[in-house]
This record gives C-alpha cells, structure tokens and sequence, in this order.
C-alpha cells in the first residue's frame, strides 16, 4: 500500500515569503487524512492537485491559529462543492465550539456530517483505525495543549508462495489461513509449516508528525525506528534559548530525536519567519541525523 | 490628499485558482484602512507590498468567512511582529465573541489595543471620522445581515489666490478664515468678498463599498455621484435568478445601481468561482455602465 507525505505548508507562527502555514497530507492508499490545517490550506491543495472531497479525516494538533485557521474555509468549500460523504475531525475539544459559533453566525448548517472527536491531550490514545491503519496521540510539551500523530499500517497478511502451495497440494480454501500465518495439516496427519509456504509479509509503514513541542527526549521511545519522522524546528543553534522559552525545538534538537529513536528519515520544518534561506537548519540537523530533509512547501515524501 | 483603493481579492464564497476572497486596502493619505479580510489576506498584503502595521481601522462587512477569515491571522501576526498601535474593528457584534474565543485557546493576550465597534446592520449611522474622512454604513440585503461602506472626505478647506490677497492687503493671520469661505472687511469697512480671494477647494472625493447583496434599487439614493463605486457582481445575467435566491447581483444590476447612482466610475468584484474568464461578466456591466472595470487582485484604483 502506498504511503506519502504532501507538505502544505512549513511556516510557523508568521508566514514567511513562499512559506505558509502548517498543513500537510497523508496519502494512505487513496484515502486522504489531513494533518493540521492552516490558514489558506484549501487554496494549497488546490495548486498541489489534491482532490479535497477525498479527505476523510482530519487531525488538529492544537489551537494556535497556524495550525487551524484553514479549517473553517476548507469546510465551508466542500460544503459548497455538494459534499456528502461524512468527515471526521480530531481536535483539542474547544474547536467543536469555535466552529459551531463561526457556523451559527454565517447560517451555514453543513450538507455532511462533521463528526468530532475531542482528543485527550494528556494521554497517549489511539484515536483512529480502520482495517489498514491506526492513528495514535504523541503528547508533545508545548505552551497549550499540543498533540502529535503516530500513523501506523496495521500488520499485513503474509504473500502465498504459489509453487511451493502446489508441491504440497495446498487447497485454495486455506490460503488465507496461510497468510494469517497458519500451518498446515494434510490429510495423512502431516504438519507443513507456514514459512515453507508463505513469503514474509511486506513491512508495516509509519509516520509520526511531531508539532510544536520543546526538546522532549522522552518521545523517542514512542516514535521508535518509525520509517517517517515530520519533527518541527523553529530555530538554529544560536536561538536554543528562544527554542526553550518558546516551547518549540532547534532543528539540532529535532534530529537528536531521529537519532535516538533510530528513525529511517526524518522531515523537518515549522521554521521560524527570520530564516530567509533554510539551509544553516538543515546543516544543523545533518550534522546529527544525516538523512534529513526539508520540509519544502509541494515536496511528497513516499514513506518505505 | 490621493485616496486610492488595492483589490486584495475579489473571489465569492468558493476561492478560484488565482482569485482569492475578498479584502481591499483603502488609502486615505497613508492612512490604511482594511475592508474585510478574507482567508490569506495577510499574505496578500505582504505580496502587494502593504506596510500592514499602518492598518488603523478594519470594516467587516459581515460574517460570511470568506469576509472575515483572514482576521485572526492578520491580528496575530500584527502581535507577532511587536504592534502596540491601537487598532479599531468595526464589525457586526458576533465577531467579538470569536475573536475572544479564538485567543483564549490559544493563550494569546495582543500586546496593542483592539477597539471593537459593533455595526448596526438595521439602519445607516457614521460608524467612523477623523479629520479628513467620515465612514457611514450601507445597510445591505443579504442573507444574513450584511452593510456596506461610504467613505467620504470631508469638506476641504479653499486655496488661497496669493496674488489677489496681497493686492487687497489681506493679513496673514486672516488667510485661516479664508480657507473656511469668509469675506474680509478691510480698516475702510469695505467687504472684500471670499471668491475673490481664494480658489474654489478641491472637491471631497467618496468611494462606496457594496458588499454581498441582492439587487437593492434604493442603494443608488445612497451612494449618489460617489467617484467611486465598488459593488458585487457575483453572477452573470444567466443565472439572475440564481442571484436572486442566494442574495447576490448580477454583473448587470451592479451597473444599473452605478447608473441610476450616476457614479463617476464602478468596480465589479466577488465573482463565483465558475467563472474563468471575466470578460462576459465586465461586458454586460459595460452595457449598462460603460465606465466598468474588473476588481482584479493587486489592481489599485484612483479616486478622483
């Protein structure tokens, strides 16, 4: 199942020239999940070729207004283009109440139905699953409440190996007890093991967005060897202080993480409106954790 | 005193590739006024090279988002980047309590002053006067309550005829009642009459912002001979009846308002995003007003 990451937006708290504000895509085999989703989202997805009837689910890490204020537009387009089917949104619990005010007062009442889940931001849950993956909380240490999301594939079934199934007259009725991993028992008594007769199932993929947050160690252990890392990285170096006072993280920090948590690749973005030119952040980062990239605005980053 | 009006966007509801909501930054002798603010209007006002810490005053129509989005980031950034200038809001009363609500869950407190004065929508009233201009409402017919915006310079003061002034002797400290149309009587008690010695003044220019409404005859008594008229034309004449039940205009009954208004010139704006080409729209407004032109993003437009 293919699995990417098309960035929206990598800007933090003011737009930058050419960098907006923080909004991404998972593309999960067709199905849409948005994460965070700042002020003028739609119009990004409109020029990156995202079809937006398409996203079923959307994740809000928190309540400042550049990770959200795209949202009420983006809502208010589909409704206006005939949507239907039914979204579902996960958000901190006063966004329910954010936009039911912004749709009271402009008369709107949304031909779909926006279903809320209020997420708890002080413990780690799974919030989402459906039969090809799980979506959890990372509780991040931010100036308001603040979540990550850790998306997960499910295991996958194991492949049939054809031309040992047929040496050993394997009826078609058990192959998929095989790709659950099942032996098999022929009609003389004998056990054939699973392994002679299946391929290993393909790796479970993952992806784990990391927002705002200060440097926190501890989330290493959650992320653990994760194939994708988004991590935020406000600042260089030389504004480690700011970093701390502001809750946020220097790009060395995000890849200290990536390190320790023995991640494949790591993205990093959320950069600071000071920084014309990214490149001092991403050095900072490579220094520690050499595959990392920048989170540039229209960049699709496949997860494998 | 040049007064000049920046289209910041002049898309309806839905945004169009490369047609964003609407926004116009009126000019008044470097004083910036802001009339609705759209999703992604600070970003067009970096783009348009507008200095936003000069924003004064920001009018909301009303509360349809594709008007008002854009504000809680505008306001943010304003924060961001160190503003301790007043701003004054002039906006129909519901906006207060999402502007609180939205910076409360964000823990923002903004460092300048916001004066919030909430609109009567139900009669016209001078909303707003310094010593140049005077801001009245419109009171509008859309589906919720919707006004629009009458700037109007003051009456100017006359120019002094140098020339004529010293040939009748007139002192100095007497040129100040000139200005305000006074005759002068000389030490023979001869009335000198004021339009000998002073040129007329400059006239006092006006530009009317019409926004969302059904047709509304009865706005032309309003904005009559105004230089500059902005008013909606979100549909063209096939789909007037359309215009009728979603309480917008035609690209034609803009015109006629213009007309009936005699208006010296009229933009048309707020186009629904099927329309790609605008040409038939500004044709049939030209029909009926010939001096028509389109509110294109980034067009700045005289008053005179």
């Amino acid at each position: 199942m293919p699995l990417s990451v098309t960035i929206l937006g990598s800007s933090s708290a003011s737009p930058a020239l050419n960098r907006n504000h923080s909004a991404q895509i998972l593309n999960c085999n067709e199905n849409l999940f948005l994460i965070d989703c700042g002020e003028g989202t739609q119009n990004r997805l409109r020029k990156y070729g995202v079809k937006i009837q398409r996203i079923k689910c959307i994740f809000i890490s928190h309540l400042h207004g550049d990770h959200y204020l795209g949202l009420i537009g983006l809502l208010s387009t589909m409704h206006l283009l005939g949507r239907q089917t039914e979204i579902n949104l996960y958000a901190p619990a006063e966004l329910k109440e954010i936009i039911d005010l912004q749709f009271k007062v402009s008369d709107t009442t949304l031909r779909f139905k926006l279903s809320f889940f209020s997420i708890n931001s002080k413990k780690t849950e799974i919030i989402y699953e459906d039969k090809n993956i799980t979506v959890s909380t990372l509780i991040l240490n931010h100036r308001i409440p603040c979540t990550g999301f850790l998306f997960k594939e499910k295991r996958k079934a194991k492949k049939i190996n054809k031309i040992a199934c047929m040496a050993h007259n394997i009826p078609l009725e058990f192959y998929n007890e095989l790709k659950l991993g099942k032996d098999y028992k022929n009609t003389e008594g004998e056990i054939i093991k699973n392994n002679i007769l299946t391929f290993d199932a393909p790796p479970s993929l993952g992806y784990a967005y990391c927002s705002d947050t200060a440097y926190l160690p501890s989330l290493a252990e959650q992320i653990k060897k994760i194939d994708l890392l988004y991590h935020e990285a406000t600042f260089a170096n030389e504004q480690e202080e700011r970093a701390k006072t502001t809750f946020h993280s220097t790009a060395k920090q995000a890849a200290q993480i990536a390190k320790n948590a023995e991640v494949k690749k790591l993205i990093i973005g959320h950069f600071s409106n000071r920084y014309s030119n990214l490149q001092t952040l991403l050095a900072e980062a490579k220094e520690v954790f050499e595959n990392t990239e920048l989170a540039n605005e229209g960049n699709v980053f496949l997860v494998d």
